[in-house]
């Protein structure tokens, strides 16, 4: 079973990043974090790296939900979406599975909340047009 | 199986947010994140919450390592390690515990990486003065 929903994107890299970030604006996430591993990875190790961008997504009701389950779970928020350059040259975006991550937490109370968060990010990566 | 480790820490909230930076940063992990959940439910929810910060610690040479095992395996990154009040007014630190996090991956070129974070990871709780 995977970890996380996958799909080739048609466009450029900056164009499917925007994209990305609009899908998950209508379905209610905003992005709480946004790290450029190319970026980071040049600084801090002097090395060139593909693109690839950690988006953090977050639905706030969703979120406060899972928290007043479970306090320790914010360790595992938020919700990422990347956004990287394949070994082909397409551009590929996957988003966790946060069924799957959940799964860890071993509380039956999350699983709702997990179900909600996988059904949205799966229409945000139907919006997306395939490459 | 939790899937964090967890030490109630003396000290007050944001101190122990400082303390906890630099525990990591001498553990060469860097801040790539750094989610107020507290302010963020104050601003999206109009709801008060209790003090609680999401910081998202990357070791870049380690994320490299990962990433060159399993391009996907951003999604599940950066490790976050979690301060906030608990419900009886301490404070208290919880880092994701990168083994269990990481075996959704099922991926056994991932176990040394996983298990070096972990290791380090203890070693920061252990370096907070206990409550």
């Amino acid at each position: 079973m995977s970890y996380t929903l996958d799909k080739r994107v048609d466009g450029a890299f900056h164009d499917v990043v925007e994209q990305t970030i609009d899908a998950l604006a209508d379905e209610d996430f905003g992005i709480l974090s946004d790290i450029d591993v190319q970026q980071t990875f040049a600084e801090k190790l002097d090395e060139e790296y593909r693109q690839y961008r950690i988006l953090g997504a977050c639905n706030p009701p969703l979120a406060k939900q899972a928290l007043d389950e479970e306090l320790q779970v914010g360790a595992l928020l938020p919700c990422n979406v990347v956004v990287y350059e394949t070994d082909d040259g397409e551009v590929g975006v996957s988003a966790v599975d946060a069924e799957v991550m959940l799964s860890v937490v071993e509380n039956d109370d999350l699983d709702d909340i997990a179900a909600e968060v996988h059904e949205r990010f799966e229409r945000v990566l139907e919006t997306l047009p395939a490459a």
